[in-house]
């Protein structure tokens, strides 16, 4: 992870991640109303009400959180517009001191990977130009093609002080069918586990963590202990938490006794709280902000509950 | 696969797809003379270098070969201003009549791979408007977070008549890290080709082949004929050949009995031909057309004799 990723969380006390996933339905439409004079362009539309939303979405939660993690399918689904959007939303968030995790899970062969890797965490030269494309923080990377595909990440993440999680167990019911394979004694997930621990090992920061983090899916809790053991020094990316079921006492073993070391995503059930129980009853549609509130200054509390006991 | 695969193979004879992977240092400097106007917003201009690059080979390639594949990280590379020469590169070379294989590596959990489906290959409706954003006509996908990752790929395939093609054993050097482990009596990558074999049953069109296809590295031969027999009615899409060191000889098992089967592919040995021996000898950069030309029209014949043998 960046080296600056602790330093917020610890400050706002919070280890929460709002997953920036634009559902274009779900949005309310008093954002979409503002646009509604250039619907002939639909990919343009979508891209405008996207970032717009986003926008009034972090705004709203930067007081309360550190992180945002764009979920990059959800801005591909509107074309090179809605990648416009994407790159808006990183450079807004940013200029919000907010650190930025772009949910890409990009994996090539080396050669290729590293361009992923260059425009993601690092920079493109062109003649005597230098830009930075997408300039997140951290991204989310997929292992399955083994070290080389990897390393040119890790050596991105190093050169630019940013960071990567390797999908290690995802979060999906159907994970286990490859994930979760046994090979020899091992299951697969540990086997990448181990390697994801080996990568990391000579990037740890001030806090005590690498730059080489994992992404472990908060809906399988025995997993997370032995995972929790086997990369002590990996921050744990964990998705699941809310609309994907997982509660405050699932994720407990992500945490170090240090209480730190996990960073914990929720999109729907922050991002459209409004659309959702006990919010949809207390707020209608016009006052989404005051339930995208409350249902982030909640999920921090339930965590940090859950932490103190 | 596309329906519409094998025809215009068969019509033309040839089962080579070029892979459109822009190297912005390698693109001759009679086409970035061009556009030396617009140097002030780089990532601007090298999408635009790229594009013009593009069409160029595409007009060049079209009457030898019925497909290419653009490799998405090195547009990503180039921001959203990239993704822009991407999607307009897609556009160009199917009025050209050529089939586009999207190079995007795409996979995570089913609500999100549905995104990522929807904007590849399929259509989003924003209310009464319907796009399609990229309009490849096949992708590549990542098989590690398992079937339900992958079901909105192949329905999404399905709907649109579409293909998709999984990652079964990549050409990198440490493909075998994870994807030759022991599970049980059978390596990861045969237990994935199996799935991959099931995922396609159903979806097999008039020539026999399935719209789920199978990446098979060149570069490991004998691993070739073991998955030609798992995966009988998939078309294996080859990286390797060229530039990476496979041959002719090597991607001969490939093949099925019938010669189809395989679409085999290069990428700098064609684009960049002007680069290497031996055309590099025989043609400068100002020719570096007849380079590109020659290059495919040998790479065609190297394939034709050895099917023919």
């Amino acid at each position: 992870m960046p080296t600056s990723l602790s330093q917020p969380s610890v400050k706002k006390n919070s280890c929460v991640v709002v997953g920036l996933d634009p559902h274009f339905k779900l949005i309310p439409e008093t954002i979409k109303q503002k646009f509604s004079g250039s619907q002939k362009q639909v990919l343009e539309y979508a891209s405008r009400v996207i970032l717009e939303f986003n926008i009034q979405v972090i705004d709203l939660i930067a007081p309360h959180v550190s992180m945002v993690k764009p979920q990059i399918a959800f801005y591909e689904l509107y074309g090179w517009w809605g990648i416009w959007a994407y790159t808006e939303t990183i450079q807004y968030a940013k200029r919000r001191g907010l650190i930025v995790i772009g949910d890409v899970k990009r994996s090539d062969v080396p050669s290729t990977a590293e361009a992923y890797a260059d425009a993601h965490i690092g920079k493109v030269s062109i003649n005597h130009g230098v830009e930075a494309p997408f300039d997140a923080d951290a991204i989310t990377v997929n292992p399955y093609l083994g070290t080389d595909s990897l390393l040119p990440f890790i050596r991105t993440a190093q050169k630019y002080k940013k960071g990567i999680f390797v999908l290690v167990k995802t979060s999906n019911p159907d994970s286990g069918e490859f994930q979760d394979i046994l090979c020899g004694e091992k299951k697969l997930h540990e086997i990448i586990a181990e390697k994801t621990h080996v990568w990391g090992k000579d990037f740890i920061g001030k806090q005590g963590y690498s730059a080489v983090g994992a992404v472990v899916g908060a809906t399988f809790s025995h997993e997370i202990s032995i995972l929790r053991k086997i990369m002590p020094t990996a921050y744990f990316l964990v998705p699941g938490y809310g609309a994907q079921g997982a509660t405050a006492k699932d994720i407990k073993y992500c945490f170090n006794p240090d209480g730190l070391g996990a960073i914990i995503n929720a999109s729907r059930s922050i991002l459209y709280a409004y659309t959702v129980s006990p919010w949809t009853d207390k707020y209608g549609t016009s006052s989404w902000k005051n339930a995208t509130e409350e249902a982030i200054v909640k999920m921090n509390k339930e965590i940090r509950n859950m932490l103190e006991q």
